[in-house]
């Protein structure tokens, strides 16, 4: 993490929370009316007819535009990863981001095919947070500095940002989140992550329960619960997701732990999260409680679970395509289409 | 349909269906042999990580390419959209060929954003099949020559072929070739087509009733069933499929009256459909019931009924992410990233 990350408190941060815009409900509305004149029965196109008015509504403008799609992989190291929870050594991770950089990795890839750029945010890996079995990931000061950092990464211009993540140990942090947030049993919010199974990933589940008990007298809000259960990835993530509110760039969520930074901010507002989507479904069986917790539908179900906002960059392909088809489609009255009222 | 389709019957078709190519094992394994070498956890890019193997084995070589997809539509009319099956008017079928080729339908968007060619083939729109409820759609000579049709619409060197249909009142067709193929009640296959319901929707399903009653007297094998209930594009589509075999152009599948004429396949045959993938889950109630006959999971779910291929041609952006991950992604001993048994 580069020491020009702005200084910000943790109650500043709250404070921005509440003074976020809301939707341009005039450019979501041009598109709808234009959505029912293109040549298909109404609603034939499915979820592809949504894209058009959700990017409207959230780049405030119409027609919104995807020339500049954006993918931004945050990475960071834990120190629960010492205690044996993923099938990966914390080694990993800058292994990981030197790979992303080389350009050999899943998202590189998925990055061309939707002619999108990537950047990669390599917070501090040989400063792993705390281990929160035993106290705070983050100290207050940590965690403000993680998120302004996170904020610093979004630019305006940008026509959408696909947010992920890299971080060995980090479904373990954001199982211990989704647990301190929104309740229930660990077990519930535990998954396989890398490839935990049987010993390991009870294991994992002990871990999750020592930390969120150790922590729950203490739990304030959601911003304290992230700082003590979170980690440093997952904060830049709570940043990224608020500062492309401000610039009107639409996010697209990835995976369970990504998915599980943005709860933070659902957690604290209903409405936080109302410029984002939930690229896909992750095989994480802990995503599809916390979508159904937080009220949202993915876009792709494809069995994915690998993280580096790679759910998150294919889905760029989808919007692409409900994208053109609002744009390139002739209406009713210019092909000459009988409609069916008509 | 010109009159160049070459002469074939029904009996002829029925032995070429038992001499159609089967796996390329050797293409198949090559690609998993790779796929376990790449930098990820093992299975974690899901569904992406089957694709590369369903194409090298039926494109029959490895590495399998994806230069040259193309989308086919083809086009019909059905005698039975006079019973008032449809939302839309029978004339609404010719007026979309020809906003298929003005460019101006969603097909032709989605064709051009995953880089695909698009043809599309009209089948003698002022001669639609006779109506079913009182008669075969078809002669066995007219169904043979249908199918034969679809299968030149096939040919080498293309990578993926994305099937399709537009032909006002098929969805009917479907849900009664279904109903002839596999059984269970008209209620179970008729859904909304292009938005019937109510009243409307229940005449759909008196119209399937009678035509199912009519016919089963006489039901033969399952290309008899679909002489009897289907009509010219579903199987244009059967031939197109099996062209598809033969010439080792592996195949996508789109919504329910597509998948209704593959079944035509698949009842004759259970191999017959191992070179194709089913695209998207179409909203079409039916759609799912048929999936399950014939063990077919979607890639995409995201509630299109369109048809005009739309779905399959929306589901190539899907493949070429997959290989395009295969293709490009370092392997753990390139990139040195620590593989979790090493």
């Amino acid at each position: 993490m580069p020491p020009q990350a702005p200084a910000a408190t943790l109650a500043e941060i709250r404070t921005l929370l509440g003074e976020l815009p809301g939707p341009d409900f005039e450019a979501g509305t041009a598109a709808a009316l234009r959505e029912a004149q293109l040549t298909k029965p109404a609603g034939a196109l499915g979820r592809l007819e949504e894209i058009t008015a959700w990017l409207a509504t959230w780049q405030g403008k119409y027609p919104p535009v995807l020339n500049h799609p954006r993918t931004a992989v945050f990475a960071a190291n834990h120190g629960v990863a010492s205690r044996g929870v993923s099938a990966f050594p914390a080694a990993v991770t800058a292994q990981m981001v030197a790979n992303f950089v080389a350009g050999g990795a899943a998202v590189n890839q998925l990055c061309k095919a939707v002619d999108g750029d990537l950047r990669v945010y390599e917070m501090a890996l040989d400063q792993p947070t705390a281990d929160f079995t035993e106290a705070p990931a983050m100290s207050e000061e940590e965690c403000a500095k993680a998120i302004a950092y996170g904020m610093m990464a979004v630019e305006p211009g940008l026509d959408v940002m696909a947010l992920g993540e890299m971080g060995i140990a980090n479904t373990t942090s954001a199982a211990a989140l989704c647990c301190g947030l929104f309740g229930g049993t660990t077990a519930e919010w535990v998954g396989p992550g890398t490839g935990v199974a049987g010993e390991a990933l009870q294991r994992k589940i002990a871990v999750v329960d020592a930390a969120v008990a150790f922590h729950r007298p203490q739990f304030g809000d959601a911003f304290d619960v992230l700082r003590r259960l979170g980690g440093l990835e997952l904060a830049a993530i709570v940043g990224a997701i608020m500062a492309c509110r401000l610039a009107r760039v639409p996010v697209l969520l990835d995976g369970y732990a990504c998915t599980a930074a943005a709860a933070v901010l659902f957690a604290a507002d209903k409405r936080a999260l109302d410029h984002c989507l939930v690229a896909h479904r992750s095989a994480e069986p802990g995503h599809t409680r916390l979508l159904e917790r937080i009220g949202k539908a993915p876009l792709l179900d494809l069995g994915m679970r690998l993280g580096e906002a790679s759910g998150a960059t294919l889905a760029v392909a989808v919007l692409k395509a409900g994208l053109a088809c609002h744009t390139g489609m002739a209406t009713f009255g210019e092909a000459s289409v009988s409609n069916r009222d008509q």
